[in-house]
């Protein structure tokens, strides 16, 4: 008997039409293409047609699709062990373990395992709470979280909005963004200075000994990869070290090589209290996530249990990918290859498609994390489409994407941005070739302008 | 350069005590045991000793440990992809979609992946408030429904308290548990008649027009392996019907095999509007759970979006092993063999040993899901350990474990029970050989009885 028997592209469309509810969707107003191969940056749909991936699906597959030692890996795991209680010591448990802390700034030295990133923020905040003995958690606007009911309470965007009421506590602030900013700042040293005035300034009005924990994205993901201004992330530090506040850095989409480091804030050299991770930590070929806790933290549930579990906690095969993946980064200079592509490629390229468009507003990002945000008008940098925008009120974003498809580049589109976020490993000459789509592509928008 | 290098057992334990952070532990007052090696239904831990599983490990290894078959097809499943958007339709995900839909009683035909029972239980939650308009959601006391915010509030017990206040609107209720009945009944037909009445007194005390949804484990998991009295489970079906309260079957634990049916609702004839799963659909090889959604709840969403999602959702590699997994039940019989130990083999063997060690109050269960309460005195029924005892206070049924374990025997241990709940593939003579184990271990229960 085949366990796996094979279908052809048209009946695995006829059954996703039929059985599989999709995230985030009207389900009768969708068409979900249908996928039957990938390899390394590119993926095929179920008409044959190859598309360079630009979006490393949702910004998780750092090590591009079906890395043939990563593969290799997760089949030699399996037959090891691929399952095993939380409350057993088992190998790759262990070594993912190290090898994460290892990596990890200052007394980051535990891992606290989860299924993915939205679980890996609600430990996070919980062990905050149960460490400092306070209620209230701070939290960006223009950031996303994830999808449990926590997670989401701290997303602070349009996605949380179908799941409110939440969890209570969650307070939202303003983040830094020079290029819109909330501040009314002229530079990105007035945007830092002001945000973190910002920021203290709710934090004294919430009280600090009620604020258990400040919660960021260390580089910001699908609300518009905004870059701290150089300072933001330090002066956070100190706010949290003047008030006893747990800094919480979500790395869940920024951490594992995307921002061309192995955690964000190596970039700015911040040690926070907890690191939240998933995505890249393993590409994603087998659900994992987790908290990296420092010694504080960690101590407080030294002889104090900590209230919080789940069945497939260290999961033994998502582990032994997630320990075989970082020995491939650094076996093949994984992480080094998307700073440099950020610095030499990506970065140049974006700036001249910039010049060359009146629909870019601005290009920004780091290692292989890159927005083109588009604008009807330079000038009044009104956004390409309105915030929030579906159905038509989106098309010209949808014809920008629609373009970058019908030329073999698969682009992720957010908001009035397109997102430059192909894995790490893609080529230099991989990277010119999507830029050059993309490049073309941008006609569509700059039809769009004033 | 070795992706997956071998660790001996002592530097496992080292690393974990070192870097790995458990659940539901304090770090400084555990010692986990390493294990080595797992096969069929026994482990083997850091000193070679080996263990027959009758905990399934969390309940979830339906299938044994490292079943070949399950292996061999993961290994597969990975060199064809592992993982892939949730947007897209991919052939893993269509198959393990069709055919848990296949299996789902009535019009329960559409499928919404998770990474596990939890966030299941989230989505689950937050599509019968959507599809309502309603808020409230009863839940049980005694229950456990997973770690994140929205399941913690679901959340009927002491796992709950370290993460309160949660999601606001969760309204807990009594379930049916004739041997200690909230509800001073004499018979199994009382209390569920009783149960009823007391549930639909809550439904109107908080206003049916403002329930969504009442949430139950078909069969009480950790919590004490409550099987619902005939007819229960079918008068709340009717309390739903009557004022439009979607009905969330969680069969986290129960689904795919544990208690000797695919969906446990199938043993009374009930179709829920919503099922949850996780843990068996494929032995928790891979990271996975679901929600099984009906046609009227799916219609809901047809032209509306779902607000809801996760990177992993669908994950190839996963929606793969659950396929293989449902295809070797099919093969080899398991559902029935996991039946027909419940009535032939687990049923009989507790029923003797309750006759012989006064400590037993009650055996009760189905298929491989069966519990053993213990108590100091069979006419009082006082429990054998205080409610959520720890420490010194749990120490007789720690005594109990560590007689089971120091014959072979690796027990569930939960508040004043032993649960019996091995994997459905453990054969008729392992079964027996368990039983006799835990027959012998009873003699330190016994010791405590009045």
């Amino acid at each position: 008997m085949e366990l796996l028997p094979r279908l052809d592209a048209a009946e695995v469309r006829r059954l996703d039409r039929a059985h599989v509810m999709h995230s985030w969707s009207a389900q009768d107003l969708i068409d979900p293409p249908g996928v039957v191969a990938a390899r390394g940056s590119r993926f095929t749909d179920h008409t044959g047609r190859e598309y360079l991936d630009f979006s490393s699906q949702l910004v998780n597959v750092n090590l591009g699709h079906q890395h043939p030692d990563l593969v290799a890996a997760i089949a030699e795991a399996a037959g090891r062990m691929t399952t095993m209680a939380p409350s057993f010591a088992v190998e790759t448990r262990s070594q993912a373990a190290a090898m994460i802390a290892d990596r990890a700034p200052g007394d980051l030295d535990a891992v606290f395992f989860t299924n993915g990133g939205a679980d890996a923020n609600e430990h996070a905040i919980r062990m905050a709470r149960l460490h400092t003995g306070r209620h209230k958690v701070l939290a960006a606007y223009r950031s996303y979280h994830g999808g449990t009911a926590g997670a989401m309470a701290l997303t602070g965007e349009p996605r949380r909005w179908g799941s409110e009421p939440s969890l209570p506590g969650i307070v939202h602030h303003w983040g830094p963004y020079p290029y819109r900013s909330p501040f009314h700042s002229d530079s990105p040293e007035q945007e830092c200075e002001r945000a973190l005035a910002h920021l203290r300034e709710v934090v004294e009005v919430e009280g600090p000994q009620h604020v258990a924990a400040i919660v960021l994205e260390t580089v910001v993901g699908t609300n518009g990869v905004l870059v701290p201004p150089d300072g933001y992330l330090a002066g956070v530090r100190t706010l949290c070290d003047e008030h006893g506040i747990v800094m919480i850095a979500d790395e869940v989409m920024a951490g594992f090589g995307r921002v061309g480091e192995w955690f964000a804030v190596d970039r700015w050299g911040i040690t926070p209290d907890l690191i939240t991770f998933a995505k890249g930590v393993n590409s994603g070929y087998v659900p994992l996530g987790g908290v990296v806790v420092n010694a504080a933290i960690r101590e407080t549930f030294g002889r104090r249990p900590y209230p919080g579990g789940l069945t497939y906690q260290g999961h033994p095969l998502a582990c032994a990918s997630a320990v075989a993946s970082m020995r491939i980064f650094e076996r093949d200079g994984v992480v080094e290859h998307a700073r440099a592509l950020g610095e030499d490629v990506i970065g140049p390229g974006l700036r001249e498609i910039a010049q060359r468009h009146p629909s870019v507003g601005e290009v920004r990002g780091l290692g292989v994390m890159w927005a083109v945000e588009l604008v009807r008008d330079r000038e009044t940098r009104q956004p390409l489409v309105p915030f929030n925008a579906s159905g038509d009120a989106a098309a010209p974003m949808s014809e920008v994407a629609a373009a970058c498809k019908a030329a073999g580049l698969w682009p992720m589109i957010a908001g009035n941005r397109v997102h430059v976020v192909p894995p790490c490993t893609t080529t230099a000459d991989e990277v010119r070739e999507g830029l050059a789509i993309l490049d073309e592509a941008l006609a569509v928008a700059d039809a769009r302008t004033a």
